[in-house]
């Protein structure tokens, strides 16, 4: 159970957007140079971050991306979601309506204390990182690695040269 | 995101092996066919769970697969681990390797707040599945679902005629 490589993309690129002005849209050509990333790929991110409502495109010769919200409302969590979408980790296909006894009226997905277990620990990993914002990330970048935020301009600023 | 539909089958054979006499050795094909799984399926997540030590093979006409441990001594994160691997669930690329500012000498799978931010996430997860036993899923089946024992010793009896 691993996740896509998409996430470590969209999570670093979001991060970095934080550092910029606020309504700067940064092409998403730009965004994949930041750290060579194939463009194709990195845009499916974006896309798809676009279509969870954490940033924003604005189409035109001046356009590109931005975060739709401020980093104090959006979570890591929403991040991941729109990578990796909504599903739980845990795929429960209602075995027990196989087993002996089995109702078939009844939801095992609700039912079954296998799937509840799992949907418990499922939960404890949500809560982890639906109680992380942007805004708190950033906050800790800023603290521990106080050139980051100059370097993220800086590069943005060489990439549009 | 989501985790192999083995994890499942691993659990509900496992659970159900808790209801078998101790020793009792049950043939791979017999626990594929309780739930009418695949066999050769179900086959390659019961050699993973042997080899994750959950449970043991005993070859022969009279042999087959019990657990390994007691019940009290083998958690959910086990049974999770063995069929899903060890990895974190987060992949971390060390993209900020490409960043700048990069040290080539960090390690930042340790040093990104990113990847920092995911393993906390992911440790959330394993603590929740690591508090709880094949015991205590086995005692909350036993008071919610009290024909879940017989019902299950009654279709291996079947099973076996």
């Amino acid at each position: 159970m691993r996740m896509s490589e998409g996430v470590e993309w969209a999570m670093h690129t979001c991060l970095n957007l934080t550092w910029l002005p606020t309504g700067q849209a940064v092409p998403a050509a730009k965004l994949a140079a930041f750290y060579r990333l194939p463009a194709a790929y990195l845009n499916k991110q974006l896309q798809a971050l676009a279509r969870a409502g954490v940033v924003s495109s604005t189409p035109g010769p001046r356009g590109g991306f931005q975060l739709a919200r401020t980093p104090e409302k959006i979570t890591l969590l929403d991040i991941v979601v729109a990578i990796e979408g909504p599903e739980e980790a845990f795929r429960c296909d209602e075995l027990l309506k196989r087993g002996p006894g089995a109702d078939p009226k009844t939801d095992y997905r609700q039912a079954c204390l296998v799937s509840r277990a799992m949907r418990r620990a499922d939960l404890a990993w949500r809560r982890e990182l639906a109680g992380q914002t942007l805004a708190d990330l950033k906050a800790d970048v800023e603290q521990e690695y106080p050139a980051s935020p100059g370097n993220t301009v800086n590069r943005f600023t060489a990439l549009r040269a």
